[in-house]
């Protein structure tokens, strides 16, 4: 019975764009018999209930987990200590409790001191999002095709990571499972500096006395709107996430400013030949992007050309 | 009779992404009555000729220019002077010679010693363009909704400038007019270093060795695909643009690391406010491009989310 829910009450602790999301396809996709939400927000709460995304609200995430024999946290990296104190006494024994957080060594060392010995921690990352955040911004197709990563412990129960890693197919992705550590490498370099760089130029530029924020925005389709998108992704997610992996994030940085000094050099002293190398290199990259399906190879991202959409 | 053409005989040199959508769009809305295309590279005159979106093709630029009223130079930012120089000699009197240069005070800088006097030069740069180069890559739309800007020495003749601004509005730009020196600036700040910047990180991401390229790309979705797009110019035309626009370019780029230094301190010391404040402007930015048009409101540019693009 391939199509059976996986699990019988699934609750889901912040209702953003990505615990929407899960709402959404999970009761698309039939993988849950219950759905019960949470959120720190009574705003949040109230349109999550006029949404009707969840068959259950519930005003505190312990009242929320009551039963309930699969969690998932999806709170801003600097929350998770917080919501696992308060749920972890009120845990079902045997449950499942996982998350959506963007930097693993964190969410691990922020949780686990509040977790009771039955129940199965299986901390998750999909790489998936858009630019827009709260519970109207989610969709059922948010994880179609992209990479969830788990990052369990070594002595992790086989038959409910398989369970999760069955929830996480039927909601659209593939799985991968590393180390905490390594994955907060590997994403500081995928996600965290390319934020950090995409906001930085949009700051720059809004600062430069010399030209104006008119011009700025006029003029915007030469390539700094790029940047604008992942620019406008939300504050409060993205400062936690550089609070909670600084050494990597610091690390990565260092080798990207390293880097970006050999290309000014090579400028300042007309080493065209430095600078054709990297830019012919660059090339391959998006290649292989595009040839594992992980980018539209359309130009532009696709964007529409000719008349201003409407 | 508002739809005549506006030129008799357009030539065009250089038949990449830029050139190729010239012709393109010209053609289509009738703006001349024969149009030239010329490309240093034997393998582009052929394919235009294949294409058939020249009514002829020469092998020399000089040839080309021979009795066109219009001509437009649609080369990388290091031929220019090598360009003006072959046609020159055999510019006709009265003709207008203008360029799609991406820098214009060496634009100038180069063409001018080589331009007779009885022919008008406005230098011109149209802000549009994909990732794609090449005569394949062009399409008749790709200037409607963007802006060209204009770059005039004070004493050009008020006719012929209003003849070329007609033609672009006609191409479907908006025209704007500004000092060579200024355009070099605006352009620094919104296209050319958030490209040295995104080829930067592509490589940083292609060299890191504690992260295998195969997890670089798997992983992309979370933020870095977003810059392959632009790492993926043409080598040539931004090898060139970077060394012929170096003043601006170091001195926007000594703003970017300044600003990018001050985050990372923020991050080292756990300066969450800092990075808060930063992050609540920059959503700001991209709401303003958007409300101009200049771009999408569709989150994640309008790419495709559901099952992968066939």
């Amino acid at each position: 019975m391939p199509d059976a829910p996986l699990f019988d009450r699934l609750c889901v602790i912040g209702i953003g764009l990505i615990g929407s999301s899960i709402l959404r396809a999970a009761r698309a996709r039939g993988l849950v018999r219950t759905l019960v939400a949470s959120d720190a927000s009574a705003a949040v709460r109230a349109r999550v209930g006029e949404l009707g995304i969840a068959d259950e609200v519930r005003d505190s995430p312990a009242e929320a987990v009551e039963g309930a024999d699969a969690v998932i946290l999806c709170v801003p990296s600097g929350a998770f200590g917080a919501v696992a104190e308060a749920i972890g006494p009120h845990l079902k024994p045997g449950a499942v409790v996982s998350d959506t957080g963007s930097v693993k060594a964190s969410v691990v060392a922020q949780m686990a001191p509040f977790l009771p010995a039955n129940v199965h921690f299986i901390p998750a990352h999909p790489v998936a999002g858009t630019e827009y955040s709260g519970p109207d911004a989610g969709f059922a197709e948010l994880f179609d095709n992209r990479w969830c990563i788990f990052t369990p412990a070594a002595d992790v129960d086989a038959g409910m990571l398989a369970r999760l890693k069955a929830f996480w197919e039927r909601l659209g992705s593939r799985v991968e499972t590393m180390t905490p550590e390594h994955h907060d490498l590997v994403l500081a370099i995928t996600s965290h500096v390319p934020h950090l760089i995409a906001y930085n130029i949009v700051g720059t530029a809004d600062d430069l006395e010399a030209v104006t924020q008119s011009e700025v925005i006029k003029f915007s389709a030469g390539g700094f709107r790029d940047f604008t998108r992942i620019a406008a992704s939300d504050p409060t997610m993205w400062r936690d996430i550089f609070l909670n992996n600084r050494k990597a994030v610091l690390e990565v940085l260092g080798r990207f400013s390293e880097d970006l000094a050999y290309l000014q050099r090579a400028i300042r002293w007309g080493e065209g030949d430095k600078l054709f190398e990297l830019f012919t290199r660059t090339r391959a990259v998006r290649r292989s992007i595009i040839d594992i399906g992980q980018e539209t190879a359309e130009p532009d991202f696709g964007r529409h050309h000719g008349k201003p959409p409407a």
